[in-house]
């Protein structure tokens, strides 16, 4: 094992826990060889009984990826590059591997799971993606049978966190963040999370097991949730919507995709509405099973651990159906600009007479149809909001009437626009 | 493959349309050699292209079982104790079996299960529980790592349709049941599913998962939906509850476990009353995992097809991990008598001064707690509802009471008692 915080102790847990139950399954006991942490010398009482019964504690990766008593290579260091050198290492040697590094799996995935083929040995990223929801093996295993249409999922419990608490405890975004690092829901610079970047990481594998390919992160479209502020919470609720941050993967009738991270409003009435705080769903659809979902939780020492453990029994199992075989080529994806979305747009205008006259024409102007748009009772001359939904329009057409709007004098402040998918 | 009906059908349909992609994933084709069906003689034009390229079709099940040139028994007749005389016969011969037949299983499952272990066979049977939901592979393999503590689930779609239906469309239970039968959902003998009895069967599979062991159907307490009526839908509405026939698997902390199918009072908000028609869902507690949710289609030939095609590549990719292996002797279960739960118990009484008062001296001596109690407004002497929600209470005590009731010449009519689940 290579690394020891928080899932890497929930693994030592879990697999003394079911000691038994997995001897018994597998015929033979799963033994711990070695653990490699950064700094040996640490003292680390949990670690006491297994260091006490032979397991050496290391700081050299090396002395797990190379030892010839090693047969699986647990990786649960976290980072990007470093990982992908052990990785590499150990599969050189000769070893599987078990990782739950997201990061180092969306960006070098191409060349690990290559050297993994050419090897014949597996990597197996359960824990990578949604923790506790064995996701991969649904989609690699359980749906194989389908070809998948379209996956929309809830994928970072930190975001889910963030609007769930603006949404029912009307908390403006800054101090929706900062109860969440307060709870151990975000990280003190929590950039990767809310830019919608680690949604990223995981839509990219995830949608490479879907597309049976290889989905380079840059591809996908990617928005985060800190421009949402209370006053658009307000709005969407109104309107019988949720604001949740949607990792999307829709295939279309050519069979390209399209590929986004983004907040996104959904009906309140929808199931992944219901998904709240911390946890974390994927909802999918198969051309033979229709509609699925799968929720549970996405973070946590616990839950990941359960994930690496089912794992490292698939390898001792010799079972060897990950999607690893697929990987090559990238699929057809639909650039942003190509698709079309109904829209949120929140402006913020001087309230004198003729500006809502105005503000439909400029729309109308540039052929957006209008689904709907409210603006409160306000004072002359004060600003006001005026919200608008659009029906399906071009993603190329919105984007440029936002630029428009820049210029056209007449919001007093930077439009929001939200996507709307029903 | 033995039988091919909308299931049969499905799966071939499958077969056919993942073919290249499950050639390259397994390395070689998955071919059909015979199928076996009730009437051979019979015309099927949708088999013609298969039959042309020199499927035979026969209407001998040996015809599969033994012959040489078979590595896999797919078995999708239907039927409780012929289907059984074939799986023993195709393990007996060396052939590993695919299965959807759920009432098979539970009921021969410890003698079938003990001849593949015998044999070194594999018996899988993904399709068989939840059709389009891989319950069963996520239960013995994603969440291996687990000791599961509870599990409660939607796993019969004609319930839940009629339940669905009975509280958005306000029809009584029988035009329910005609929409359901008219529209597919729903046998025209509809008893093994309203009595609760299917879903116990595959209770008794899921829980043997979970258990580790075998579970006998009789061991599971059942009750029908038949007795809910349009009134009760009114009044759980009103108190913000759902009715679903739930199947549920609870263990104690002493390691036994509760085993029960029943119509069931649960929260609106809770994630199951979102499972509205025909769908089904597992909701599933683990201690390393907490709380989890699986939501799919329950029924339908694709749905189930696509889980027995999932079976059939495990089963060519060799993997068999099935929890067959742990398949031995029962878990202690808690007899339903030794059971706390809150209640709802609707009553119909005279509408006389005092009545009141009488029905909650009746329960408070019998130590039954009332958490609330509702009797709309009615005219004197006329029949009333009276609906009390209960505290926990030990089933026995509740049984005791209700049938005091029958005695008590306090009702006009026998009363409805349905269990409560937070």
């Amino acid at each position: 094992m290579i690394g020891c915080g928080t899932v890497g102790s929930g693994v030592l847990d879990l697999l003394q826990r079911r000691e038994e139950d997995l001897t018994r399954l597998l015929g033979r006991p799963i033994r711990v060889v070695r653990i490699v942490v950064r700094n040996p010398s640490k003292p680390r009482h949990h670690l006491a009984s297994l260091i006490s019964s032979g397991v050496e504690i290391s700081g050299e990766p090396r002395r797990v990826t190379r030892d010839p008593g090693v047969e699986l290579v647990v990786e649960l260091a976290g980072g990007r590059d470093e990982p992908k050198t052990w990785i590499l290492d150990a599969i050189e040697h000769g070893r599987d591997v078990v990782t739950a590094n997201k990061a180092t799996l969306a960006f070098h995935g191409a060349e690990l799971f290559a050297q993994a083929r050419a090897k014949r040995r597996c990597i197996y990223y359960e824990a990578s993606v949604a923790a506790a929801i064995p996701i991969i093996e649904m989609l690699s295993n359980g749906l194989v049978a389908n070809q998948m249409t379209s996956l929309s999922a809830i994928l970072n419990g930190t975001c889910n966190y963030i609007l769930t608490r603006m949404e029912f405890a009307n908390l403006d975004y800054s101090a929706a963040l900062a109860e969440a690092q307060a709870k151990g829901f975000a990280e003190a610079d929590p950039t990767l999370d809310v830019s919608g970047g680690d949604s990223a990481h995981k839509l990219a594998l995830l949608a490479g097991i879907v597309t049976r390919s290889h989905i380079p992160v840059e591809s996908i479209y990617t928005e985060g949730l800190e421009r949402i502020t209370r006053e658009d919470m307000e709005f969407v609720r109104q309107f019988n919507y949720s604001i949740k941050m949607l990792a999307i993967a829709k295939r279309n009738d050519q069979g390209s995709w399209e590929l986004r991270v983004h907040p996104t409003l959904i009906p309140r009435s929808e199931i992944l509405a219901q998904v709240r705080d911390e946890f974390n769903a994927v909802y999918m659809k198969g051309d033979a099973v229709g509609p699925m979902l799968i929720y549970g939780k996405g973070a946590g020492g616990l839950p990941t651990a359960s994930s690496v453990v089912a794992d490292i029994v698939r390898a001792a199992k010799g079972e060897r159906g990950t999607p690893n075989a697929h990987m090559g080529v990238t699929p057809a994806l639909v650039p942003i600009e190509r698709i079309e979305l109904r829209n949120y747009i929140r402006m913020t205008v001087l309230d004198v007479p003729g500006v809502l006259g105005r503000i439909t024409s400029f729309f109308g102007m540039r052929h957006i149809s209008i689904s709907s748009i409210h603006q409160p009772e306000a004072r002359v001359n004060q600003p006001v909001p005026v919200v608008l939904l659009t029906h399906k329009t071009s993603e190329h057409v919105v984007a440029e009437a936002l630029r428009d709007l820049e210029t056209a004098r007449l919001l007093t402040r930077a439009p929001t626009r939200i996507r709307i998918e029903e």
